[in-house]
């Protein structure tokens, strides 16, 4: 079994081609997955991504985390899929198209000297409606508002990229006690489905500083949904453009809230190892 | 570049031969193990092990773990490097001989229908001096002697296999609070340079179960020495004979305290997977 190993951001995947290359037998994707992105015993993964034709679209993704669980989609994934599937001419159309469980995604390759520079996603449109988000509030949208939390009250903007963003604007990182703030807030009772947490620092009207406390898994080097959220924060409380980069710790996105209301991403896409697995079967 | 991994218990090492292939610059190899050793940007390891020619035995390993530390030895890593070198044909002689920081060890392959069934390892004389090991005590051997942590009295076993161990029988693990008690008893003042911390369930003559809490690491899944200074520990207290099978989270190690006085282990090393790096150099 041969795959390549690759990263968005410090969010790892290995990549299996099932796209020409059908197996013998129907593979237990969701076990294959807890195998091998098992970070000792496997070759080590957030998740699992494999290639596979498409009815609908250009090529299929299929993205599995490596506890076996199957998101619908994963911004740092999908520019690694578009990356490889054009570098191997799995696929040689620019823009593309790829089918995940949240529907056709178009993405638009930035290739310069026949080099994938990187890769941008449409990742649809913000939700602003609070019973959407969801979030419990009386104010639409929910645009700096009061959160009281640990006897500390923060003021927040909730966003929703298909999954709940509390966005808090904060000066410097110095007074702020994340590892306290970000659980506390992202069980806050306003929250019915919990959030995810963004700390931001707006360094220009062009930049910003970004430290994520995802739902359900804290602390992570980048958090693509949370980087379009927290844009479109900045620009209703007026603090940035409409494009602007936000710094994360595996890396900078570039975010565009585009004039037709979508959200559009733009980041790397690397390559880290290509293999052959030498474990049991 | 290409490389292997392996992994001895879960114990995990990214291989690079550097035996025939000698390199054509000289390689920072602390700076190389912790940029292949990061579990995102990387390959992903406890550490980097480099096959080398030797002037005084068959070969030399150097391992140097994933923060960039040279350890002298590492007995989960040594087995995987004789596996690796006799398959390759680097290395034919059975036992054979590997130089490394702690000295010239021997190893003896366990082969059976051609292909390595395990490694055996002389992990040296055991240490039950007090001042050697070190830990405070009047009493030599220091066994079943009283220690008092957090309220509690344990009755523990000092031995030293080139590292402190601090060995503490029980009778089963549901009425222990083992992370409480681990990193308490780890940093105990009885141990001045702080010790390794084994909880050990004897379940035969033959049999044991070890809980580990290793200095500097906490919980992992296997440790070598410590399985050493728990099988010494229990031939000390009459619990086993002196070889004895020891379970641990990552899998089994048969360890024998030989009538030369020498601890012998012997235990597995695993292949999960060969590549190729295609990140920065």
């Amino acid at each position: 079994m041969e795959f390549v190993k690759m990263h968005g951001l410090g969010n790892d995947f290995v990549f299996l081609d099932h796209f020409s290359l059908t197996p013998e037998k129907p593979v237990d994707y969701p076990k294959l997955a807890q195998k091998l992105c098992h970070r000792q015993f496997g070759i080590g993964g957030d998740g699992l991504i494999v290639i596979l034709p498409s009815k609908v679209a250009d090529a299929r993704m299929r993205i599995i985390n490596s506890d076996g669980s199957e998101p619908e989609m994963c911004g740092n994934g999908i520019r690694c899929f578009a990356r490889y599937v054009y570098d191997r001419g799995i696929v040689s159309q620019n823009p593309m198209r790829v089918e995940t469980l949240a529907g056709v995604l178009t993405l638009v390759l930035d290739i310069k000297e026949s080099e994938v520079q990187g890769v941008r996603v449409d990742m649809g449109e913000p939700i602003l409606k609070a019973d959407l988000i969801p979030v419990l509030s009386e104010v639409e949208p929910v645009v700096e508002q009061p959160l009281e939390v640990l006897g500390q009250t923060f003021h927040y903007t909730a966003v929703s990229m298909g999954n709940p963003h509390c966005v808090i604007f904060v000066n410097d990182y110095s007074a702020l006690d994340f590892e306290r703030f970000g659980p506390a807030i992202e069980k806050h009772p306003l929250f019915p489905r919990k959030t995810n947490v963004e700390f931001i620092r707006v360094d220009s009207p062009k930049e910003m500083t970004m430290k994520v406390w995802e739902r359900g898994a804290g602390p992570t080097l980048a958090c693509g949904t949370g980087a379009c959220a927290s844009a479109v924060a900045a620009v209703l409380n007026k603090k940035t453009e409409r494009t602007v980069t936000v710094h994360l710790p595996g890396g900078d996105l570039l975010i565009e809230w585009g004039a037709d209301n979508h959200v559009y991403m733009t980041g790397p896409a690397a390559y880290v190892f290509k293999g052959e697995w030498l474990g049991a079967e």
